[in-house]
């Protein structure tokens, strides 16, 4: 047992590191730029509280799972920008390596779970995974649309790339893809999004 | 469902403040302090990872709910430093007239859910509110020993203090209360703590 918590401890520090991993979405007062750990959080406490509108029944414990390490890859392989090409040609190797060192400093069979649930969010097949991707595109999104598109314009980003990145969006929910609809129009129209 | 989709994203708004939420607590790396959205992400990893040292079996959906919103009236109330006695005479009544203001923002079942939850958090009666309680105790004590105890020297805190805020952690996880028991013990010895 003692070993056992110890190699979960030493898990939670290392995950600590999320807290300093950027983001390129700011956070609701346009102060600065999220991290991953509140972007975490913010996509847990989300799935608490709209699971309802998921297009299928979700096992909510599991997706708040899912949501809450799906990102811990990024110690070590950095948070890709959505619209970087470059970054995410190579995104996907540089996020398995980083998994093997973060995931196998649990007990085996924690390393195991972690696998699991990263492997079933980026593959994005099962009901959970569908609504956690939907959720991960969606809090970007309405954060973005909260403080009037700074992060969008900073990158110069074209309406078209925001509906081509959010094109599996409905798969997790149609209720959210509706409401983002509207927020993308809101934009377009003010002229946050070209 | 527009209507409660609505309010739902209204409170996620709401509850965004919370990365503003400054803790006395800080992060693994010793750079900053961290804050309250940070913190909640940490607990609900940690009693993902960890349920298995709780002294009773608990509801891990339920408990890592209550850790996900257990700090979310803070949002107005601030957050009252563990050992700032006069802050901490005052702030029950703080944190109430907070959890009106903000709890209401969502449709009434799932404000019902957050007081529950916050209730079941401050009272803690119930296995999950014990150990959700012993991880909130337990996360910056470990974070306090990884930045060679800063935050202690900070306010000048003694080891006698430690021990009187820890008095109901063996409850939650006698596991996780030994665990801490020895992270105290070399914390009197090197000289963090007085």
């Amino acid at each position: 047992m003692e070993d056992r918590l110890k190699k979960q401890m030493d898990f939670i520090m290392e995950a600590d590191k999320m807290k300093n991993i950027g983001r390129q979405t700011y956070i609701a007062d346009g102060s600065r730029k999220e991290n991953d750990a509140e972007h975490s959080w913010s996509l847990a406490l989300m799935c608490m509280l709209m699971a309802e509108h998921a297009n299928s029944e979700i096992n909510l414990l599991r997706t708040m799972q899912m949501v809450l390490v799906h990102d811990l890859v990024e110690i070590d392989a950095g948070d890709t920008y959505a619209y970087d090409t470059e970054g995410n040609a190579t995104k996907r190797e540089r996020e398995i390596a980083a998994a093997q060192r973060i995931f196998h400093i649990l007990p085996q069979d924690q390393t195991e779970l972690l696998w699991e649930l990263w492997n079933e969010f980026e593959e994005g097949e099962t009901a959970e995974a569908k609504f956690a991707n939907t959720l991960d595109k969606v809090q970007p999104l309405t954060l973005n649309h909260k403080t009037g598109g700074i992060s969008w314009k900073e990158h110069d980003i074209r309406a078209e790339q925001v509906i081509k990145r959010n094109r599996k969006t409905p798969e997790g929910s149609r209720t959210l893809w509706e409401y983002c609809q509207k927020i993308i129009d809101e934009n377009i129209e003010n002229g946050n999004l070209k």
